[in-house]
């Protein structure tokens, strides 16, 4: 848990909130790609020590359609890059840290990526994030 | 607007959440001060690349008070360092972002900071911050 890979951010419209980042900001694109297992599509902004994460929801069964559902666009959770994500998931679970899935997951960029309950890091959704 | 300073986060009791940063997650804490112009106890946290500023109300009129009071505990904004905050300012003035403050105000670390509204930035709380 060394150092913090990018923020995801929940938006509704991706192609509405992209020139936003690119063109106000200035910060550039890196790529936008679809999540199939999470369905979600995501662009990847530079914003120079770490990516940031917009992510639109494909469907209305995904997390980021409830959380925008709840709380609305915004902020939804912090990435930290690891090495050896099952390790470092039983670490944290040794340390009575809940985990919101027993194994890593893919996730977009073709990480594996695993959830740290926001429970358990007052309020604060965690992602551990191993690159390949 | 080159790169992240830092990822602030709203907690109720910072004595009571310090632990799970240091202890549980496994990283350092910076320093601990109390911003006198915002009301705020503020906990630095070394996230390798990045900060985590923890950020304690210590009134009930300031922002992070109201901002617990609607949404619980989490993450409050992204802070952007930046050079020549007044001439950055004026830039996104420019581009039609709506700033929550006409001149920077003084921060944690000695810095001087200025927000975005959000509502310019899709929910999201953006920072500009130039250290001196």
């Amino acid at each position: 848990m060394k150092k913090v890979d990018h923020i995801g951010i929940a938006v509704r419209d991706l192609n509405a909130v992209l020139p936003y980042y690119t063109d106000t900001l200035g910060l550039p694109l890196l790529k936008i790609e679809e999540v199939a297992s999470q369905k979600v599509r995501v662009a990847f902004i530079d914003a120079g020590n770490i990516k940031i994460e917009l992510l639109e929801p494909m469907d209305e069964q995904n997390a980021i359609f409830k959380f925008l559902e709840k709380k609305g666009e915004g902020i939804h959770h912090i990435a930290f890059g690891v090495d050896n994500i099952e390790e470092r998931m039983n670490e944290l679970r040794k340390n009575g840290v809940q985990l919101l899935s027993d194994q890593p997951k893919p996730g977009a960029g073709g990480a594996m990526v695993a959830f740290l309950h926001p429970k358990s890091s007052n309020g604060v959704l965690y992602e551990l994030c191993e690159k390949q």
